[in-house]
């Protein structure tokens, strides 16, 4: 579950654009008398896995503290068209201020969780885990990695601070990748974990031989280098496959046995997946 | 252009959880010596229309005030595979730590503007203007809006304060189309403009004989009642077509004459575009 | 009514300056014993127009959620000296703690919303409505406009981004009215209104011949001058005037039709409104 | 002078709340060409006190990096109807984007600095110095002090944390006077100053027979009272007149020979003072 | 008390730095089922004054509402080893989560108010009173200041804005102890304070000489020279002492008949006060 | 290097409280000329390990762009008394209003840096290295865990967020050792170490029959236990030893074999380091 602390930092920042300045709804302000309530339903339109509920809750609490909301659902949830997944009341006009602001984290968190859950079921029965990336849209990323888990990815680290990965860019500036991991283990406490980002056999093989490393990323292989590294590599050190990865794609590159598969499009391409609030 | 107050905040909130709050990149502190500097190209890996170059600027120069940016192109230009839009040089530790940031954004705001443009092309002729909506994901709504401008699109209401929308809600609440467009005009301010979103033909008659809105939204309309509402409206009251609006079915919509179409998808689904900064 | 959100923020804002970094009453902490109860009242000390109740309410709760705050008025209301408009209790060091805060909120929205209701007054008979300005006093803007609309006047736009107003420097930086509306028209949104601000009948004609206005206002006319722009406009487009405007010039400007009359004195210069908090 | 540290924080709210989320001025960027730049002139236009030209200077600056400001006067001068204050250059959108928030400060702090300097200049001759108090406008009371002090005036305390001030509820809820003195002055630090407000000769008499207080603020008393009151406590106590003072009374307030008087006025309804920003 | 203004903000600051962007606490997240509840106890594991129980309490319900904290002692309360503190209760995953940030407040708080206990005790009997300076740690300060008061010290000014302190520096700059007085006095506000650092007897006679100061500081003396500057002081002028002050030294210096001794070391060099949370 | 976009922060937290609401140095702005320039000098009063320079420059900065700081060392030197680590120079009142804040800085970082120094030396010879905790000062860790790293030690987890810490308090609510690691072997993502803490040798031994944990932490042993400890786990898992650790038992502690040492006191009972400002 996603922390209050941090849903309430995401809802007040995207309410304050849909509020400007004046935080006015002056649609509702005008066209609603101020003492009528209502009563919404937020209805499903698709099939898939939902994820965000704690976020429509928490909009309608900080539009107005007198709004309730009764979740049907629970995140992780599959879920079907016409599925009633929560009810909402209060005033009137709190919950027209409200409901833009909460539909836009689910829709966006939900379509995130149903991806993940396409390619995680794209892999059942091969030992491949679906992961995220480092590829989210800007200030969202907390949600985003709790909606990858909601639709049964792992989380890959979060930011540049929680594990090493030492990609193309400093292999090359570090002067090799014996060089590189010489340098990071050296210095790295004892708490991080090390991965190696590497394109092709040879350099997978000096990976293994340095030994230093937890994780080797195998990136943009074929299939059939990918099953190579990945024999090479086993038992010895956890591998990933990256690149190039698609629904289309990712079993092939599952039944090479490597253990993780890190999947940009999750976070950086999810389609929305439509949910409405209707009239109860 | 977007304001630098803009892009400075979004960028901080990027940077912020991107390098947690020890504000460090342990990978590129433990491999690459302090005293190096690169030289990194910013490349097009695909076709489209590009929009947050001045993202990328501001993200170097935020984490490294050093770091220099050249920009060879500019936002709203159709770029190509391959194509070079910027070099960067600086501090090789500041070029990684600001790299995934800057390149989060360029390549969803040119996913943006790659998606509107592709609408725009598509109603190319008739005198349809695609616009976006307020379903953008959620504290990114002025960049995705910029985004949308770049690639040819005309911005709708920011938010809920700087234009009325009249929706289903609110008619039902304010008891009907009459008296909800009698609250809002005797009290709008005379700078709000007024919309009223319509399912029906009858609907749409009642707005035109009140005669107090500036827009009309047809909402959902099948192609043949579209064009029917249009020919009603026409000379009378703007008029905007929404409801399941895609590359396919853009074109019909815009050909029954309507002055605009709004596009959720264009903020809520558009897929990454893909860039890359590589070793110059 | 202003939502939560704002008031909130507003007030945490004005308690943090007036409780410094140590957020500390050094007086009550001092000399009141920690377990003492009181009992306040809030007098009107003047008669006008009240505003701002709400900021009394959510300033008491902001340094104590303990204390109690029974409204006797609303916003809107008239009100004469002496007239109780509230009683407040609580723990007595929170209640000095937040006292002053409290009042600096409501004499001033109440000394704005009597100085708009005197000009709403002046003008009674006339078709006229007044208005605010942007000339608000910096970071208070939201709760001075919402000030004006509890004395019966109409808010202009809010900033910026919510109407464009052309004028005299844009019109000379454009190359004259007839280039900046063409500039303008071809590519403001559906949902944006159109101001020009015009000096003489010349220049009035010019808006009304391009036709892409939605609103002239007439600035720094004389009443004669003022009373031909209003029978030229009139049936053509929407009319306000400003310049120069008191509570002594303001009922012949109104008696030239011309629709809205612009204040800026309601806002930069309204005197406070006198009410206390006293011992119940 | 002003740090930089506080002018920057009230710019950046001032303009937040003038340029919405989305950080646009709509009408600059529709009519006047991106790479336009433009001379301007801030031009006096009635006599007074200037304050808050450091404003002018900074918002300018943090709208765009690029624009320059000359300025002609310094703060406390006395100025004169159309005389020019500054010389602003810079990209037209700029400027226009700008204009009105740094119009806003300094016509508000130049009213508060020329009423100061009214005040200060009827009492001129005996040895009264005029103050401000704690009834500042929310969120502008650092600046509004400073122009105070533009004006010839002298600051009261800040906020309820830098000096210990005894009113009226404070004596009741603490039993007396002689009560609340015994416990302030056995707590209070070496380095806070007590004030205790007075109504009466006989609460003065307690405060002077108690001898734990600095300055006796006398509220609200008629004149021979005052005077009265004046006579008994020169040389024990520093004192403060209060009450009802406006430009009418504070001269005979003044010439009973008391030491400072404070003047809410000052700061809770100083009218606007007009400044502009014309074309060089 | 701390205002819970004040606590909440501290506590927002800590918990953000624990809990990263993510704001999830893996460790719990992974290892405890959701459902789970917990008691605690917070034990004290030394003996001394107890300071920032209210932290504690704040800290658990901000990080989950559901969370309760009974609080069995009070600031400034003298504890023992082993002696329970309060009892917390509520779902597991959030006691663990708050945990660590709670205890890292109250041992730190804790710490100070024991010290400045050691350095009152060590001069009972004498009139000096123990004073915190302006050396505490960055971000801390008003809390650290409260705790200083639990352990029975007083508080020396809080910072640059709410007294004056004429150090070696501005003496040197403004060309001698009488002109620095003479620069202060005439401009000084009457609710501030003026302080005065001398090294010597002669600075001392100078300063007494001049009239105007409050207080003089005492910096750096050997105690002979101290008794006799307070010996010229007396009855003059509000003494402190400063300067190589230890448990050991303070009894001399205490002795000498100076007013208050202030110590940098109780917030800059405090040792923590252990406390744990146990299973209850 | 500490990231200047954590270093700035940092400084504004600390410069806002010491300068107070109004952002006065009322010291500096009362005794010294406006236009008086100074030359200070940063001097070392102790001898041990710098660590904080980039503090002391920003906070210049921040105060005054003009301000100019010269570092003569850099952080992790050994220093000595009287040693001269930088000079400054700019207008005096602005060097006056940030000498506090930026010795604050240093002082206590170069305090942290030293201890851990010390500690450091206390186990040379032995393969043991230094480690800091969570145990932190609120508001401080990033800084305070910088510093550890300059006096030659090793950072453990930032956060809750960056590794798992299975302690007593999780084993019990997970129902034992391996009920907790099975839980965390089966969901960590493969970015994240696990450390698991015991107290015994038989839940050593459980940790070790597990193999899913990387690091042991052996709390509070006996050396005799611990030496046993660490000989079981030997070629097994990464050994850390913590519970009461001083200068006089750390070098036993090491002389185990065990391979880090975490030492709480570094962060939450580091005494300041002597540094201070004079004239130059």
């Amino acid at each position: 579950m996603l922390s209050n602390i941090i849903t309430s930092e995401y809802i007040q920042r995207a309410l304050t654009e849909d509020l400007g300045p004046s935080a006015q709804d002056i649609s509702a302000d005008l066209c609603v008398p101020a003492d009528m309530h209502a009563n919404l339903k937020l209805n499903s339109r698709a099939s898939g896995v939902i994820a965000g509920l704690g976020f429509v809750t928490r909009t309608f609490e900080m539009v107005d503290m007198t709004c309730q909301v009764q979740l049907l659902a629970q995140d992780g949830d599959i879920i079907e068209p016409g599925q009633c997944l929560a009810t909402v009341q209060g005033p009137a006009r709190s919950l027209l201020m409200a409901e833009r602001t909460a539909l836009n984290f689910i829709t966006h968190l939900s379509g995130i969780a149903t991806l993940t859950a396409q390619h995680v079921k794209a892999v059942q029965g091969t030992q491949a885990k679906i992961m995220d990336t480092r590829k989210t849209l800007p200030g969202l990323r907390a949600a985003q990695k709790y909606a990858v888990t909601c639709g049964g990815g792992v989380n890959h680290r979060f930011g540049l601070y929680d594990a090493v990965m030492i990609k193309d860019n400093h292999i090359a500036l570090a002067g090799g990748i014996q060089s590189a991991l010489d340098r990071v283990c050296s210095k790295a406490g004892h708490t991080i974990k090390i991965e190696v980002e590497v394109d092709t056999l040879d350099q997978l093989d000096e990976v293994l031989a340095h030994g230093g490393a937890d994780i080797v990323l195998l990136d943009n292989m074929d299939i059939p280098t990918l099953g190579e590294a990945v024999s090479r590599a086993k038992g010895k050190i956890v591998t990933e496959a990256s690149g190039g990865v698609t629904l289309k794609t990712v079993r092939a590159i599952a039944e090479t046995g490597v253990d993780y598969i890190s999947v940009g499009a999750l976070t950086h391409s999810a389609p929305y997946f439509d949910i409405g609030l209707d009239d109860a």
